[in-house]
């Protein structure tokens, strides 16, 4: 089937669930927010091409502080067009209208179609492929266009940006007279796939396959790496470098120290490694549905595996946020998850973990395991919806395990690199395109359910009417009720996604017939016959007590962390006003009782369950012998809320996921002083 | 008093104790063998001035592989020299009358004397002082030829190197028509005190302190940051930097981000950190002892305590190691000590705990405080012994306290950058005077006695002479026998050090009389009474027992470590030849019994105390849940033996330091897969 950026039209969200109200404030706030940032910032004006005051700004090498901001145009372009689907908003519709006759308007006689190069260094187009982000700008160009047409109908924006594709594909390729250059953040590529999906474009299919193969060639251009090649063609040597690169000639950086295929672990910066993986996802599934080959296709499968498993099993926080170092922005060593910059890390930046959704959804077309929907879950109801405040006006970047005095637990209104926020706006707009799968397997119809929410899917199967409804209070209740309206000709095969965190226990009501059931990579199938019978059915995922969570003993956070369903917690000052060192010193017993409550926050309208537990403070000194004196201390009270739910309530700012486990034994701390 | 490196001339080592047999190692062995790798190499003849094909290699920016033969040179003669003090050899002295005289045949007729700015870019002399070592280079040239001067009493080597400080006292300085630069590597200041202090040369003294005062000086040379300046002088842009400054404009790899009395933390590279405090602490020393009054000394001592207070209290191991981090050589952020390079760290440069003991020793003479000393005597027995292999032959740079398969515990023989094996070859030949320090103090002759031993110390008060003995089996026993020989004239106060390990318990013989003997900071004042009337005493500092440290919790590490006295254990896969993972999965817990035992080793003859305990050991998989079995699992014996023992009798190279404490708590890992 084809992406959730087209297929999310299907679904309409029905109820008060916590995805349901986060998309209404998004469409009524969000988008109204960030246009009004793009025009305070000059960004909505861009491409008009006329000069603005920032873009002689040079205290930024090589990236200056609007080199994105194409992308920025584009990527709430993209969102709005998603939410105009259900929710009409006229000034929205105007205001799209307007960018995209500036963008048309912006583009060169040749195609060429760039901010920075036309405006503030036109002789420098493709100069810098590696840091530049040309490409990164037009692939999110593609990506609005192909929204912008699946909501108007009409070329207005493709027409323009397939021009511009053309002008990349002529100048960039395996052809003679070609440049053997690729993009030094992904993003295209996966764009590339949606426009050679939605227009059928092979152009498109082949430009984003060469960039994927040719990738961290080593003698792509003349004998060298291509961007070693360009980067003597600027006149520089490779101790010149960006303070991502921590030392000279860090490919890995962007993931082109070695052919993609070839490459062992997941590095470098952690949105282009999963816009990568996307694509790479993207290509396999695209090439086996559409019948078109590509060499080594278990090679590349093999590589999105140990790529995807070395991310998930070493380098992923228990939030789902993943890149925990600051200079690149991504992978630290594995197991290397530091709680916050006191530690030496928890970057975690939002648009990682949307990205991380992104390729978990391409994924689950190539191998459905609840474990890519589990892991989709997580990110969606951890790290991404952390990353924006209720009243969907203020976001995060970095989302933080843990708080200090320095990175308190906080949301900004908008960045300079202002990737994030609409980012988020596109995923939720987009958002019912993950809740489920559907399509045609053999004689059947299928649709694979990996998210529970209150929604409804509706399609055409074989010019017949299905729809599935399903109705739940998830992510605080395990119970799901069904509704399948399907013509009775139609065999009809449902898969239920059943959370690892479930342990597999569940209940099916009705119950079902020997052999009409099974359960397979953590999907429960409801075969033909079972659905037929019970159009209306229910499931129950059991196992939604709080349960404790651990980092891997190799991470060294011998910390414990209260979760409940797919919902990570974390403790606030704003309910522990007691608080004073962000919870560093505070420990937890995993033999303490955990209560539960279901609250409506006062002020934002936030209904959540919280809980409760006891929870002991030491006091800790620089040296000098502790003394393990939790046994002794009185227990305090703490409150956990969900992580998402932090920084809303106003407070000191101070946070925490994972606590202290059992306190500090006994034991001479070192240095030892008299 | 005077530097440690003229006063071991007083003390000769006596008996079968591990430093003395170390030292006969050095002076036997390691002098010799460090001579055959000056002479393969090409350093030996580097001051000829002739080409070497080293010299055109291109590969590394922009400090090439030759840049530090001098100092190679000059360390070595500096150790050299110290050695034949008490065990002359008639090679050694053969060789460095060579070594001179191509010193001084080295020199160029304005005083210049540096190879690579002589040999390969002559047009480019202190064009660079931020990379290239040059003022570096100089500073153990001096050091050299006072230490040849001690010993030959003659002026070949340092007739040629004041000429070459008065070179550089005439280009750099406060002056009008000087540039206000001073050195990306301290070292030199250290050493110009020392010449001051031998030659009496007040330009040498002047000279250190403003290097000392302008560091960091952000507006030093024509209003910028002399660093900036002569960066943009050379053409390049502050993006382009050597590949130990992670982002640009990296000034705190070399303490120069800001003045030095302004510096909060301790910060970069960490033996320039060292180094450069040990000149401070001299600077306030030698000011103080002559008189010498130098503007806002007290602002220096607060900076001198609180850069040293953060390097002990959060950024030592336990070891006595001190440097995490291995790109910049140097600190990492606040309590970030990871045991390996699986963890992220660990570089523990041997050079920065020699650097470390050259500091405390300083800092005694301004602050007699034991915990000065302890610092002296943990690196001393453990991150510096380790760095030696027992026959003397091989070397460490790094001093991890944990193993990986990608960094085992092994030595080398030499390093393209050598400057740690002359190191310790300079701070063994010089050992004695670290021991003890000993003055006039008002009507009374005193002796600090810091480090225990078997040693004598004979020194000339007034004309009549002193001699004190220590005798002990110290570091295995705290037994010291004491015998003072001293004209009755004389009044005599001898301070023993109290180790803070011993948490203040000891045994005085001769039990003294009341008011005859006092503890202060840390040291047991033995005043004149007591000792005129007992010549002959003997301390015995109690609490040798096993004991367990652990660090500091904000570290994250919940480990356990053995000590014993001042020696750290470590497990070898030598003794505990079933491991296969570098110990990660053992753990220990608090209540196992340790036994201990005098071993002889068959091998390598060395003499040590063993220890014994059990252990458990826990299969970690990469994700599903962890059980924790250890309690049903069989313990196994562990064989324990000193850090500085390590890696000298073969095996996997397999060690660590610290195991982990009690361990995995239940609880579930994540990710959580079914």
């Amino acid at each position: 089937m084809s992406h959730p950026q087209t297929t999310f039209r299907q679904t309409t969200f029905k109820g008060n669930s916590v995805l349901s109200r986060r998309r209404k404030t998004v469409s009524r706030t969000t988008v109204h927010a960030q246009l009004e940032q793009l025009r305070s910032t000059g960004r909505y004006d861009c491409f008009k091409l006329e000069w603005h005051p920032i873009y002689a700004d040079k205290s930024m090498w090589p990236v200056p502080f609007h080199l994105f901001w194409d992308s920025d145009i584009a990527k709430w372009i993209e969102g709005a067009c998603y939410f105009l689907v259900e929710d009409y908003d006229a000034e929205i519709d105007k205001t799209i209208r307007e960018l995209v006759e500036m963008i048309r308007g912006a583009q060169q006689e040749d195609g060429y179609l760039n901010v920075h190069y036309t405006v503030v260094e036109p002789d420098k187009r493709w100069s810098n492929l590696r840091d530049m982000h040309e490409m990164y700008n037009a692939g999110h160009l593609i990506e609005a266009a192909v929204a912008h047409q699946g909501y108007y109908h009409d070329n207005l924006l493709i027409e323009p940006i397939e021009k511009y594709v053309a002008h990349i594909r002529r100048r960039f390729g395996p052809g003679e007279g070609q440049l053997r250059g690729y993009p030094g953040h992904p993003e295209i590529e996966l764009a590339l796939f949606r426009l050679y999906k939605a227009t059928g474009s092979t152009d498109a299919f082949e430009l984003a396959q060469y960039f994927l193969t040719e990738r961290g060639n080593p003698t792509g251009q003349d004998g060298k790496h291509y961007y070693d090649w360009e980067m003597e063609k600027r006149g520089e040597i490779s101790w010149q470098r960006p303070d991502a690169y921590p030392e000279h000639g860090t490919l890995w950086y962007c993931q082109a120290d070695s052919p993609i295929v070839e490459q062992k672990t997941i590095e470098g910066h952690a949105v282009r490694a999963n816009y990568l993986l996307t694509a790479v996802a993207d290509m396999l599934y695209l090439s086996k549905e559409d019948g078109r080959p590509i060499p080594n296709a278990e090679g590349w499968s093999e590589a999105l595996h140990r790529l995807w498993d070395n991310m998930v099993d070493k380098k992923m926080y228990l939030t789902g946020g993943v890149g925990a170092i600051k200079q690149w922005e991504g992978f630290g060593i594995d197991y290397f998850l530091p709680q916050g910059t006191d530690e030496g890390g928890c970057y975690n930046e939002t648009c990682v973990s949307i990205a991380v959704m992104m390729l978990a959804e391409r994924i689950l077309h190539l191998d459905l395991d609840a474990h890519y929907a589990d892991i989709m879950e997580l990110c969606l109801y951890n790290t991404v919806m952390t990353a924006m405040s209720l009243d969907g006006k203020a976001f995060t970047y970095v989302n933080q395990l843990g708080s200090t005095e320095a990175d308190k637990s906080v949301r900004e209104e908008w960045f300079w690199c202002a990737c994030c926020p609409p980012n988020l706006t596109r995923l939720f707009g987009s958002l019912g395109g993950y809740l489920w799968d559907y399509g045609h397997e053999e004689s059947n119809i299928f649709i694979n359910v990996h998210l529970y929410t209150g929604a409804e899917l509706t399609f055409d199967a074989n010019g017949l009417p299905v729809t599935l409804q399903q109705k739940s209070n998830w992510p605080w209740e395990g119970k799901v009720d069904f509704q399948l309206s399907a013509p009775s000709s139609l065999r009809v095969i449902i898969r239920l996604r059943l959370p690892a965190w479930s342990k597999g226990a569940y209940v099916l009501a009705p119950f079902p017939q020997p052999g009409t059931v099974k359960v397979e990579k953590g999907y429960i199938c409801l075969y033909p016959a079972y659905v037929s019978e019970n159009p209306s059915f229910s499931l129950e995922v059991l196992d939604f007590e709080p349960r404790y969570l651990s980092p891997h003993p190799y991470t060294n956070q011998r910390t414990l962390t209260l979760a409940r369903g797919p919902i990570v917690y974390c403790v606030e000052d704003a309910d522990n006003p007691w608080e004073t060192n962000h919870f560093k010193d505070v420990f937890l017993r995993t033999d303490s009782k955990v209560t539960e409550k279901l609250v409506t926050d006062e002020e934002t309208g936030e209904e959540y369950v919280s809980l409760k537990s006891k929870c002991w403070k030491q006091s800790i000194s620089t040296h000098a012998s502790l003394k393990a004196d939790g046994d002794s201390a009185a227990p305090r009270d703490l409150i956990f809320v969900p992580y998402y739910f932090r920084a809303n309530r106003g407070g000191k700012g101070q946070m925490r996921v994972g606590l202290m486990n059992g306190g500090i034994e006994s034991g001479v701390i070192f240095p030892e002083r008299l």
